[in-house]
């Protein structure tokens, strides 16, 4: 049989670096943009999606409701559009990022967020399109659009003196995250090989067998992305993913010893529901894959700032497992049977 | 092979009616409750649930953000528990449901949410449990849990001016709700017992695919519920709900031919969305289910009014396709692998 795919995806060390290092260094023009936004009374906050962008969303809502009470929500785009959260509107402030430029859901968004006086703050990663062309404020930049999310909400969390050591936390990041993650990829490499030629043999005995994917915090909008955004989407692999606290209601009674798992413990503050969820794993199956990012160690990263960055730690581990994964199977990450291949 | 199950279970019109007419028949209680409650200031109002009872709470959140700004959420009881959603605390009030009266999580939340000043209104079928004993408020009456939110949703846009007909509507829901639900029902039947039948032999085949829901509106908690309270937990067979305008970004792709798919399309705002669905569907799959609302008569029922109750109609139109899979695949709705059988 021809392969069309000769070698698998190498980590590719640096280019890493340089992208994740890049994101932080939008730290002051978002710092800037956020100042300028709030010259002006600034009622609620709506971090707006679809599809991945919502699940990034997600995690950004997540992550600032466990730390205060501002009024930041995420939203979905196409609900917006619908008539749906009535409550967001004139003096609220729309958030969103986009890879394109031109989602559809999302270009329709903005013209009826406009109608209605919100204030856009776009990233987008292709200048000169639509969604990059209509926002109010735009960070033209490639990639790290949880990073973006993450940064966005801290400096909300410092503008209302909730983040006394912003200072030391930023100074931390910038020196260390970076290379930190880069280890963490490379120490991964022989566990990613290894388990994705077992799952890519499991598959072929399975082929309809969904994979589960377990997670809680901010971690699970993370897992929502990774199970749509990258095994359907980019590996046509069926998912299904669930909240730790969900698991327990319902879905834990199609789980049996040989049912295909993948737990992500975080360290955030909902650690607890997952941990709940690998104990019961322990007992009654034997085919799961735990993630704990507490065992990989981010040097020179205080302990405290950890839940603020553990989603990049599992992207790390499942970026290494998705390119052993397209290898394995001898599936591009990048050919689509319908998305925009035709109008629907 | 000798059957456990030796009869489909009947579809009981005098008790159905009954069971409707009796969760109506709470209004004024739920009224006065809520007068009373709302004679101090009350903060926001937050649907509190696990499982089940947290896609009731979806449900009542998407209904009552469609129609008006209030400041209206649902609100995952261990996600609370753990410390998330700090927005949540003095002068507010948490509104939930309960069938056993004893969930685990539930009890937790109160506890937490009595030391936070929180007022608490319980609805448990059961009296006498914790979760009954523990609220400032507290309707004891079987069954309705989604009737029951949706009653407390029009009762809070009725004192906030955005209900004038309240008073027509509720004469039609008290005189025609229950039968229409009932004729429903039972012109549903055939069609239930031949879809029942066939999907039964395709699970035969296909043991370990899931089937997918899809719906968006009020019908998404509504299909979040039925695939994990009743498909998952009590027929024990894969699902993966998915929110329709999100099927298009991911699931999408591990849609073939012959994936299984169930489409509820719903009357409210997000209506389009589901359609959307729809003509997809139709172009690639040949293996769905469409159950549109529309197609299912309410005699003396307010065109206007029916995006209230669609879901209503949905679980007429599951509950018998249920009751017969129960029966064709011998599994008994009653029967729990691990669900309350340990501890864990």
């Amino acid at each position: 049989m021809t392969r069309s795919i000769l070698a698998p995806r190498r980590f590719d060390r640096d280019a890493y670096i340089s992208q994740i290092n890049s994101g932080l260094a939008l730290r002051t023009e978002i710092e800037s943009i956020l100042d300028k936004i709030f010259e002006k009374e600034v009622r609620d906050i709506y971090f707006v999606g679809i599809g991945g962008t919502l699940a990034s969303a997600m995690q950004a809502e997540t992550y600032i409701q466990s730390r205060c009470a501002l009024n930041v929500f995420a939203l979905s785009a196409a609900v917006f559009n619908c008539g749906g959260k009535q409550k967001a509107g004139k003096g609220d402030l729309f958030i969103y990022s986009s890879v394109s430029g031109t989602t559809k859901e999302m270009v329709e968004m903005t013209a009826k967020a406009k109608e209605k006086g919100i204030t856009l703050l776009a990233f987008v990663d292709t200048p000169d399109t639509p969604l990059a062309n209509s926002a109010d404020y735009c960070v033209c930049s490639p990639k790290n659009e949880q990073l973006k999310f993450f940064m966005i909400c801290n400096y909300l969390l410092k503008r209302n003196g909730l983040f006394p050591d912003y200072d030391r936390y930023n100074a931390q990041m910038e020196e260390y995250l970076a290379k930190g993650l880069a280890d963490i990829s490379e120490s991964f490499e022989e566990q990613a090989k290894a388990y994705a030629h077992q799952k890519c043999a499991w598959l072929k005995q399975h082929p309809e067998m969904p994979h589960y994917f377990v997670a809680a915090g901010t971690q699970y909008g993370a897992a929502v992305s990774h199970g749509m955004c990258y095994w359907e989407e980019q590996l046509w692999i069926r998912t299904r993913v669930v909240h730790s606290a969900e698991f327990f209601h319902g879905l834990l009674e199609v789980i049996d010893e040989n049912t295909p798992v993948t737990l992500f413990i975080e360290e955030g503050n909902e650690r607890p529901l997952s941990l709940r969820v690998k104990a019961f794993l322990e007992k009654i199956n034997s085919n799961h894959l735990f993630l704990d990012s507490a065992d990989y160690p981010l040097p020179g990263i205080d302990e405290k700032y950890r839940p603020s960055v553990t989603h990049l730690i599992f992207r790390a581990l499942n970026d290494r497992i998705d390119a052993w994964l397209e290898y394995d199977l001898d599936h591009s990450l990048d050919i689509r049977r319908y998305y925009r291949q035709f109008n629907y």
